[in-house]
């Protein structure tokens, strides 16, 4: 249990700690403000004083509203905070780089977020309490973080059961492999704990961030749920819903998002996110409606108003920020605070120093590429550890921690020990680069067609069914 | 129609001016960010600069951001910009405040916010083309001040009619005689024009601004809609929508929301109501909610999804701030600008100094007052302009500019001829203040006692029926 306490405790983050200045920073405003009691407000202020030695004494910098601490969680997607920032790996929800080519240092991640890492000790819990053999992504380390794990497990084993939040911003009709990640081993979770899941498209976040109309962004959001409605959930216990509709839809919903809009100010959302005062005030509103449906009772056809089913939510650890937000309301208006499973990021065929980018072809294979251009694709662009020529690779062998290719392995290839052969024998020099992505190629091409056949099933009757709000299975 | 185009062109009022200064500045940054091409970002910052020089020779006061015209319009909720402000009124929609006994001065409101004043000829153009006297609402110049009305009746005169829109944030179950200036002016418009309406309960707004629950705002909006529906709307061409519910029942509300908080941003709504970084983001972004009913896809279960029908919103002049905001808004995303007719202040029973409060018992009439409550408040607390003794009274005479009961008469005395008596009389000193208090005291009871008598007749299912989305009455 000690880890699910973490983030309220005195085991703070330095940016959670950054988090709690600027909202206390806040209090001691609204105070003087409301000209409160001098009692109230010396408390108030004394409480603000310790928080900045505290905080000096974990990061060695002074507390300064508006700059996070120094390894920043919160690159402002527009800029002017860039001063705050040292250089290293910068991850938030609409940036991620790192000039490592074996990519983002997870560990270092684990610290600034203030999460915990997946120990093999959790594996093994999962395995037990579920009674199936781990996810590849588990064992693996590919969700690697988490939030409060322990603690939905212990409900669970006191049948207590939780649901499961995912979702996606549909920036275009072109989903890639990478996509796929948090719905295959949502997938999994929904299948060996038998629960309800529900899949959020932010199709209204993409029209307030691109330039796109709100017609285009429903219609994308509608065409990706087609694929993930091919990773082959049961439409029993999935619910996919368009913010644009779900939001016009459902006023529990929306009570929500006004209770969350309430209790989260403008200082605080610039800290996270690194809005500014030139940033439209669709966008600084918008994190609410992200955090909304980690509460139960923000789907009532589905929980029946209950508000006390904690929910669980697989991501990439991009994703955090909102769910600090989200864990850091929680308590404020009464509800659970959503657990989380953080997955690290699936790297571009160019190099793990970028996130994929859905408007470049070549950085990854999407979902509609042909067996032709999986080939080419990987032949032409995935990055290789290799050596320059077959008699020096043989002599010393190739780099599978920067390898693309094999990276893509430790995802898609099911087989452990297969898995470790090729790790061995690329490393040896007994495998070629051209015989490791060979062996990519012929496992993703079947991948790819099993899952075009599957989309093409899905019919304009399955999306209704899957994104009309309605009851789930789901026996608590 | 000189006057309906003022606002985009170079009549622009300072208030005006600054806003689209904050504007232009939100340009210029954004295609900085952008790396925007040389010539678009040379020609933005020309434009900056040439509003910049504009904006001098219009004020005598240098531009600065976060800092209205001085004789400012949007005095912050709480606090920090109040030195931009020089002591004059202080009118926006969280607070009305002047010096001045015979209350706020209207004319300088309309130089200042940019509004035109509704002058004798729209008075007689109002009457010609509803074929009926106009209200005495207008006749008294209660309702002083429009934007776009000579617009509005062009288009009627050629049969292209409009809607009406205006609202109510529902603070208390308490109401008070002011509360209804707007609702028995629209009611008459509705009545002539022969036009659908739409009001709006800002339950949401309440929730955000006030320390209430999320259930006691929206129980307030009921029972003000029982209010509001005695004071006699027609439920074939009336809709009356608590946010909390609407909000969630309309896909198409929300896709205008989402729309409006893209072209918005916080330099805007900063400059406009005087929010600070310590607001939370629910009330940065809630000006969206209250400027899309202005917007007649809105509504497409009465107006089948058009968007080119006008809208008129009779409001008192605090609310203005919002539509200036949605006004500049509107041809950014296609959409018709609303016209408005702005109403003056109800004054306190204490005096026209301070707009009544819903919490003071005594600051005025409420609607659930008894004939004896009624008699006693205006004997005991309506602001006298007459002389301390009788006989001082009937030398000099009183004033009839201060007096509060005559003020409260002219608002709710039909007859014309018997006002301006009462006023000569009052002036002449023939009528004693005791005399002129019977006189309101018996305008006021019967009134008050059929609206209780109306309210009463309201039954659960004639709220529902007008608080549920449906067509209404609408020929176009």
């Amino acid at each position: 249990m000690t880890d699910c306490q973490g983030d309220r405790e005195g085991t703070d983050s330095p940016m959670e700690l950054y988090e709690r200045l600027n909202l206390q920073g806040d209090n001691v405003r609204a105070l003087k403000t409301a000209k409160a009691d001098k009692a109230d407000l010396d408390a108030a202020v004394q409480l603000l004083l310790k928080l900045k030695v505290d905080y000096k004494q974990m990061t060695g910098q002074d507390y300064k509203a508006g700059c996070p601490p120094s390894e920043n969680t919160a690159v402002p997607n527009n800029g002017p905070a860039a001063d705050c920032a040292d250089g290293e790996d910068s991850v938030d929800p609409w940036n991620v780089s790192t000039t490592n080519a074996k990519g983002v240092d997870y560990d270092k991640l684990i610290v600034r977020f203030g999460s915990s890492k997946v120990e093999k000790e959790l594996v093994d819990r999962i395995e037990k309490v579920s009674g199936q053999k781990p996810h590849r992504f588990l064992r693996r380390g590919i969700f690697f973080s988490h939030r409060d794990m322990n603690q939905v497990l212990d409900a669970y084993e006191k049948h207590k059961s939780f649901y499961l939040y995912t979702g996606r911003g549909p920036s275009s009709e072109a989903m890639h492999v990478g996509h796929l990640i948090p719905f295959i081993f949502t997938k999994w979770l929904q299948d060996v704990f038998d629960i309800p899941l529900v899949i959020q498209l932010t199709d209204d976040e993409k029209y307030l961030w691109k330039d796109l109309t709100v017609e285009e962004c429903h219609r994308f959001a509608v065409e990706n749920a087609k694929d993930i409605i091919a990773c082959g959930f049961d439409v029993n216990k999935t619910f996919i819903f368009s913010d644009l509709d779900y939001m016009g839809a459902s006023p529990d919903f929306y009570r929500n998002v006004v209770k969350i809009q309430k209790h989260v100010t403008f200082n605080q959302v610039k800290g996270i996110f690194g809005f500014t005062d030139s940033d439209c005030i669709g966008k600084i509103s918008f994190p609410a409606i992200q955090a909304a449906p980690s509460f139960s009772n923000s789907f009532p056809q589905i929980f029946g108003g209950r508000k006390d089913i904690q929910c669980l939510i697989p991501c990439a650890i991009d994703q955090d920020p909102y769910f600090r937000m989200t864990r850091d309301v929680a308590p404020r208006i009464g509800y659970p605070k959503p657990a989380l499973l953080h997955s690290t990021f699936f790297p571009a065929l160019q190099g793990a120093q970028t996130k994929m980018s859905a408007s470049d072809a070549n950085s990854s294979i999407f979902l509609t590429d042909t067996p032709k251009q999986i080939k080419n694709k990987i032949n032409k662009h995935a990055f290789s550890g290799g050596k320059d020529t077959v008699e020096e690779h043989r002599k010393h062998g190739g780099n599978a921690d920067v390898d693309v290719s094999f990276m893509y392995l430790t995802f898609f290839l099911e087989d452990d020990e297969q898995l470790e052969k090729i790790r061995q024998d690329y490393t040896s020099g007994a495998l070629l680069t051209g015989e490791l992505k060979k062996i990519l190629i012929e496992t993703l091409q079947p991948m790819i067609s099993q899952h075009q056949e599957r989309r093409k099933q899905v019919t304009d009757e399955t999306i209704k069914q899957f994104m009309t709000p309605r009851p789930l299975n789901f026996n608590n």
